[in-house]
């Protein structure tokens, strides 16, 4: 009854459909936690905005508010919340009045507690379309609920709550969506039980908060811009839109609040889990994906995203600099009631450097930054580029004109911060972006304003004609469909994918304390150093230490293992060691004989090793060193298996050493795999006889297994450890079995060895090395002893103290 | 006589050495061309100045004036300058005085003409000294004459005029030495059958100049004190002077003044010969080359100077913009009496991009600009470093300290421009530079003047305690022996050698005009575009059009050739064509199937193709691309006669082509070459059957040869023209003769083939083959016709047009 009054009036009105078009159907929309803070601020807004704009679209509208309060209490408490609607400036008062009043009438309480209630509703739901006539064009279901009840909720929704075949649903998520990759692939796959992924939209929690929030509208409104700018600009960014142009990417959200009030949240997600692993994600994703032919396709951009993903870097403990301001601790002790030496490892600062490995950012650093108790409020993404042109007039001259040697870049503000206001900043040395005129307005005439280092009129400025609330933006895409605004279960796998591995690394690193405000001055600045970040300013700091064991309680340890060296650490910093004595003893060779010969073992290992080398050697001598590998699988070399591949794909394809000097083991020949005859052994001894001075390496790096073998030389063999043979081939208990290795005689000829040892796996025998002699028919390892060269073993803590 | 006396005045005076001392022997100094203006400007007062500080170093002197003019007259002439001979003001006038007067008695006229005076010249000499038994030091002898001279003058002295053995022989040189790398070396030539290495002091004219001249003593100054600055900044330069840390380098000479008055000279010479290639270019050296141990010892800094010369880069047309301007035309017509219709080719103006290949600056541009008639005089070499940092804190703090984001750089400041006085920089957010105490003074209390984008405050400024006469220093450096501050034979030919190609290809490239003085405005901006500089400015622009026949006087040529396109240009833009076509077709062919296969000829012409894919294509999907030969000579692959060393060190080495996916051809197997039994064809065959779909190259490229082979399928050859077999063995009648080839059939099997024909030499075969049909056994390339692919030919105008 209530609903054919509506339409009665709403026709009346004059500015509404046929019945035809409103036949194109109906739509049940249910807000859960209807009379929760969101719902109150912003949600129930939103959707009286969307009945607003969407009442002459030819679908007729109804809006269940449910909670787990009881009818009676509930309703009172709703129908509050919605006579404060208010009306937009940009809406006639008459008409809101009237479409207001409509609304109310349209809009229903319900206790949603057990699977009867939502047995109920689906009835009630049913009944009254009956009763109208009307076709079901779909339900949207928005969780404005705690994350713990999305999957009872789902449950209900599925099993009781489905619309009819041919209507849709559309079940609408707030993040936080899990807190690591495992937390979130367990929510995804329950969920997953429940609904079809286009059924599922994922909101940012940023995407939807209010402009005149504290945290935000920003990335919200960043991000949703990064994309449509790209597009509409292709002329433009075509060209420049890649490693050769743009010299740096920031990404940034920093706040002057702190978590106070919020640390029962804030204390267990932390900076990078609030703000990065999801806002700066995303912008991140915008600015590196490709972009696809239609912008307009979700599918298209889902999957130019998930490719983006794919190309990034993964990251290492030292990606980021953490910090945390001092008065936090204190507030979470206070807040959780935690005893007063109860120490927080939550950051409240993140400095993250992430790079693409694709051929279009390849080397640009995209540096994500965010932070609480900070200087200043104010987010943007800032595309710097790098500069090509050489001026021949005087700087004089220069700046009165719009020079291509003024810096170049573009700035999506955020608002606040010094512009105090939503931007769009291109320099004028770039190119006239194209905005679309109706949303968008150019500043003019203005002040003598300095960003980023350039006065304001260096750039053209768009500002958007309106700014929408982010609310009902958001609504109206979940009511038109548009998925590309919300995050797919891929897409957010993906992205903790990404993030985890930081998060494991760091959680008990320690972090910066700053004391907030402008008293941070330089305390926070950092620096990229190899392809990692560091703090500018390394003392006098004060450090958080957590209660994690530090190297430096191992001071003591011996600095010999079966009497030569022994350099033992972290696995990480030992790994971080021995790359630079590895590029220390190729720089020194290469300098006194031109080139450095370097054998290389397989195994797991070293590729930890390939990858510190790859990235953050950049002076190792590649042009002068030959790779010759210390032991081979009797695989193709491009079998995933071989140590070759291994050794390529982890570090060969990354440096520039030239063809020639890369010596793969012969272990394919005449299209199969050492067979003897083929005389692969031979082959390669050959080939080090006629490179390698008297077949003396200048490095062999070799590793334990935990049968003691070491290169492929394993206890009892018959070939390799003693003898004239300097190339073998031998027999691993584990397959595959077949094993082409450097023999024990040739390995004690180098002028170097070093044996590099990592984790809790190798304790035992490191145990048994450290007493026994040389025996190398039991324990091959224990043969390693170069006749006028120098031995060092690098042996993590793990694997040497168990 | 004269002698004794003076010696006896000087001992009178206290001030001197005993005689053991003065026992340290005697220096004769020749002055050549005595009474000319360099003379009486600069070099008298700079043998005073040398005087009055040895004169109690142990040495006695005497000093020659040498001319043509007969000895009455040239005497005149000469005691006329040197009774002007100045005081300088940190000498006290009467011992200036007393020494002048000594100085006038030490100094003799000569005449210098005919071999009989050079025998007079050095039998006065030794008379003089077998009188005052004084032992010989040394002879030194100034060439202050033109350089057509040079080598009589030379003669004379070696047949007549050395010292006897035990004592020494300096002979002093001005530029220019040559005006190209043949002209030098012929000059060279010359001088080395009179003089040893060691004897020879070439001074680089700027390096003699006068402070108040119009044109430095700038880059003297400022090359002068790179190499003592980065010795005594070791600390601090050594971790940033890199490519990792320096962002670009420019250096730059530019002047107010034209050429009106002294273009006999500049027409002959233009910017590059008169400014880059010896003043700019030294001051590259000292940047780039490595510093040795001791920067003190000559022969090392000498050594590390020519190493850094064989790392630069070749030049190309495309590395310089030249510019001339506007009234220089006439200036040269008028003062060298030229006809109205006289067009000059030479540039006032060059801007020219240099990269060094070495391992320390890959990558880093080198930006070297010098002209006349600019818009401002001022001279720098400004080396700019990366920013690595991130900045926390707001902008307004940041601006109040040493911020880590401000711009690094240090600027060697020659004087003039802004700051007009002679300075090193260095930004006070790199480091406080060591800077010799007694030389340098910090300069304090600074105005607000911006240099190069900062306040003068932002940067550590030193200026040098006093400046001395150049040629003071000059003078000095020839008395110690300072062979470093001069140019040695093998710097000055490989200087030559490195210039020269670019001079060539230039000499009659178009020139942009320029009205002259900062009515310049933009119009000389120019910029790095793909390792190339292009002016910023395109259009509209006055161009100088040399006479040479330019391109598009052949847009009317036939665009087939044998019923296939053909693509025609002048070669240098035929492979920019060739280069930009290929990467086309890579990054379509990934696109589509995710990997490109390209099989790629050895020879001559594909060699600049290599170059320009190496330097110029930094998008090509080389990741994604497969490396095949199309033929090989059977030597192993290391043989610089190697088709597959030639493309590897022209293009492999450059590039990012995973192992994997280069395929040389198997030539050696077995220590042996092309054994039939090796099965090496077959073994291609297999390894293209399983790689490449269907045997379909996506692209081959070929040539011709003059007899019309093509691959290595010659006429009448047994394999490869016909047949089911894909990789052959061939016989060349040249040698190498054997070879390896892919056949024909399966070249054809190709979906692109391009074949490149360049140079005059291939003229006669293209004549022929545009009239012959379908004849593989005669002209093995007529049967290039793929089956279901395109052929295209891409043919330089010299090779079509003859």
């Amino acid at each position: 009854r209530m609903l054919r009054r509506v339409l009665c009036t709403v026709l009346f009105m004059g500015a509404l459909p046929s019945l035809a078009e409103v036949s194109q159907g109906h739509i049940s929309v249910v807000l859960l936690g209807a009379t929760g803070d969101l719902a109150r601020k912003y949600l129930w807004q939103g959707l009286f905005q969307l009945y607003m704009d969407q009442v002459s679209s030819g679908h007729s509208f109804t809006f269940h508010g449910a909670a787990l309060t009881a009818l009676e209490p509930g309703q009172r408490l709703m129908f509050d919340v919605l006579k404060k609607l208010a009306c937009p400036p940009d809406e006639s008062p008459n008409r809101c009045a009237v479409l207001k009043d409509q609304f109310l009438k349209l809009s229903q309480y319900h206790q949603l507690k057990t699977a009867e209630n939502y047995t109920v509703l689906n009835r009630e739901i049913e009944t009254l379309l009956r009763q109208e006539g009307l076709k079901e064009a779909g339900r949207i279901f928005y969780f404005s609920v705690p994350p713990f009840a999305y999957t009872e909720i789902a449950r209900h929704i599925n099993s009781s709550c489905r619309p009819p075949p041919g209507a849709w649903l559309r079940v609408v998520l707030e993040k936080p969506f899990g807190h690591d990759l495992e937390s979130a692939q367990q929510l995804a796959a329950e969920l997953t039980s429940f609904f079809r992924e286009e059924e599922m939209y994922r909101v940012d929690h940023y995407l939807g908060k209010q402009a005149s929030s504290l945290q935000c509208t920003g990335p919200c409104w960043a991000v949703a811009h990064i994309l449509p700018f790209r597009d509409q600009n292709r002329q433009f960014l075509d060209p420049i839109w890649n490693r050769h142009h743009v010299e740096r990417v920031e990404i940034v959200l920093k706040e002057t609040v702190d978590a106070k009030g919020r640390t029962s949240f804030y204390e267990q997600y932390g900076v990078i889990r609030d703000v990065l692993q999801n806002h700066l994600t995303e912008a991140l994703m915008f600015l590196t994906m490709e972009l696809p032919a239609n912008v307009s396709r979700a599918e298209e951009v889902l999957q130019c995203k998930l490719q983006a993903f794919q190309s990034l870097r993964g990251l290492e403990k030292n990606s980021a600099v953490l910090g945390q301001y001092q008065a936090y601790a204190s507030q979470v002790r206070e807040e959780l009631q935690k005893a007063q030496d109860y120490i927080s490892t939550t950051p409240t600062f993140a400095g993250v450097l992430i790079h693409s490995d694709n051929l279009r950012w390849e080397g640009v650093p995209f540096l994500l930054t965010s932070g609480k108790a900070l200087d200043e409020r104010v987010g943007y993404v800032r595309v710097l580029f790098k500069n090509w042109a050489y001026c021949a007039q005087s700087e004089t001259l220069r700046d009165a004109g719009h020079s291509q040697c003024k810096t170049k870049q573009i700035i999506f503000y955020i608002g606040h911060g010094a512009l105090n206001t939503p931007a769009v900043l291109v320099s004028r040395n770039l190119f006239r972006p194209v905005m679309p005129e109706g949303s968008w307005r150019e500043a003019v005439g203005q002040s003598d304003l300095h960003i980023f280092g350039q006065p304001l009129s260096d750039y053209y400025v768009y500002s958007p004609v309106k700014e929408r609330d982010a609310y009902s933006v958001l609504i109206s895409n979940i009511y038109h469909g548009r998925k590309d605004f919300f995050i797919t279960t891929e897409n957010l796998l993906a992205s903790w994918g990404f993030w985890t591995p930081l998060l494991d690394s760091i959680s008990q690193q320690p972090l910066r304390l700053y004391p907030g405000g402008v008293e941070n001055q330089h305390l926070l600045d950092f620096e990229m150093v190899s392809g990692e970040v560091a703090f500018t300013l390394a003392e006098p700091v004060e450090l958080l230490n957590t209660n994690r064991l530090m190297p430096s309680d191992y001071s003591a340890v011996q600095s010999k293992f079966r009497q030569s060296p022994l350099v033992s650490a972290w696995s990480e910093d030992l790994i971080s060691q021995l790359a630079s004595d590895i590029e220390k003893a190729a720089s020194r060779t290469v300098a006194h004989s031109g080139q450095f010969h370097l054998a290389l073992s397989g195994g797991s290992s070293p590729v930890v090793l390939f990858q510190r080398l790859a990235r953050h050697h950049y002076a190792f001598p590649w042009k002068h060193t030959h790779i010759w590998l210390v032991d081979e699988r009797c695989v193709p070399l491009t079998d995933t298996e071989s140590n070759f591949f291994s050794l390529h794909k982890h570090l060969l394809q990354s440096v520039r050493v030239p063809y020639f000097n890369i010596h793969p083991m012969p272990v394919h020949l005449n299209q199969r795999l050492c067979v003897e005859e083929d005389r692969g052994t031979e082959q390669y001894a050959k080939e080090i006889m006629a490179l390698v001075a008297n077949a003396s390496f200048d490095l062999v790096l070799l590793g334990v297994g935990t049968d003691g073998h070491t290169a492929s030389l394993f206890p009892q063999s018959e070939n390799g450890l003693e003898g004239a043979q300097t190339v073998v081939l031998t027999e691993s208990p584990v397959k595959p079995h077949q094993r082409m290795s450097l023999s024990l005689p040739l390995i004690n000829k180098a002028r170097q060895v070093f044996i590099l040892v990592l984790g809790k796996g190798k304790h035992d025998i490191m145990t048994l090395l450290s007493r026994v002699g040389r025996k190398p028919r039991k324990w091959p390892v224990s043969g390693v002893s170069p006749s006028s060269g120098q031995l060092v073993w690098y042996v993590d803590y793990e694997a040497l103290l168990g």
